[in-house]
């Protein structure tokens, strides 16, 4: 998919990533680094914990999601960065091996009334592990309008 | 700092992390995984974007934020997992070199209803540059409660 302005999204709009599949390894290094608890770093030690056995940190699941929808190609050289992040929810654990499938719904388009270049875009993720939702959370992300002139 | 259980916090308390440094190549490492956008993971490229040189990804801030507070062991083996973020906000670029330094306010400690072992908690997560915000988040946590019987 090539990438759009914002003037080419709707409210409504839906895309699926590729699917995308979480490696024992991944969860430890991501987690020493981002999220150094016992039951995301140590595979042995997690046996004795809450969930019984290693799960990745959240904010690996929701960092492989937006990954998998950036690659998609969508927004590219259009995003301008994102301000906000909000309702992250975390509803299942995700363990080494779950393939990951997120589905991306396009909540708001909303124009910058100071910017006229510009415009917001607000979007749902929704994460899940065969038919089980693991994770949800909504970006707000700044995203160029096309040029005046230019072909629609 | 020992592990606390739920019921040694208060809403008011505040921590400090230690502060961090954003290297640059931890920038693109964790962006070529987690949100592989040019101007998180080409330094030469992201000189002609609206950022004029490599960020951090907002992904990445917050996880080092985070990650800090885990250091301090407060929670240690009495966290029972968090299952929501809000109100995540990135309010200027973090670049390579910059010390993140983070405050940690507990905002609301509440008991669980239908399980005596265990509480919430929420915190403010406030990361600041020098004397820049750059981001805010809150976080909601499982703790266990001190087992009955225990001395306080």
């Amino acid at each position: 998919m090539p990438a759009r302005y914002w003037d080419e999204f709707s409210a409504g709009d839906v895309f699926q990533t590729d699917p995308v599949v979480v490696e024992e390894a991944n969860i430890i290094t991501f987690a020493e680094k981002y999220d150094p608890q016992t039951f995301h770093t140590d595979p042995e030690a997690a046996k004795d914990t809450f969930y019984g056995g290693l799960i990745a940190s959240g904010h690996q699941t929701i960092g492989m999601a937006f990954a998998q929808f950036i690659r998609l190609d969508l927004f590219a050289e259009n995003s301008l960065g994102g301000p906000a992040m909000d309702e992250v929810r975390w509803s299942a654990p995700v363990r080494p091996g779950d393939k990951l499938e997120t589905s991306v719904e396009v909540l708001e388009v909303r124009a910058s009334k100071s910017r006229p270049d510009r415009g917001l875009i607000r979007l749902q993720f929704t994460t899940r592990v065969g038919d089980t939702d693991v994770a949800q959370f909504q970006t707000t992300t700044f995203l160029r309008r096309r040029p005046s002139g230019d072909d629609a």
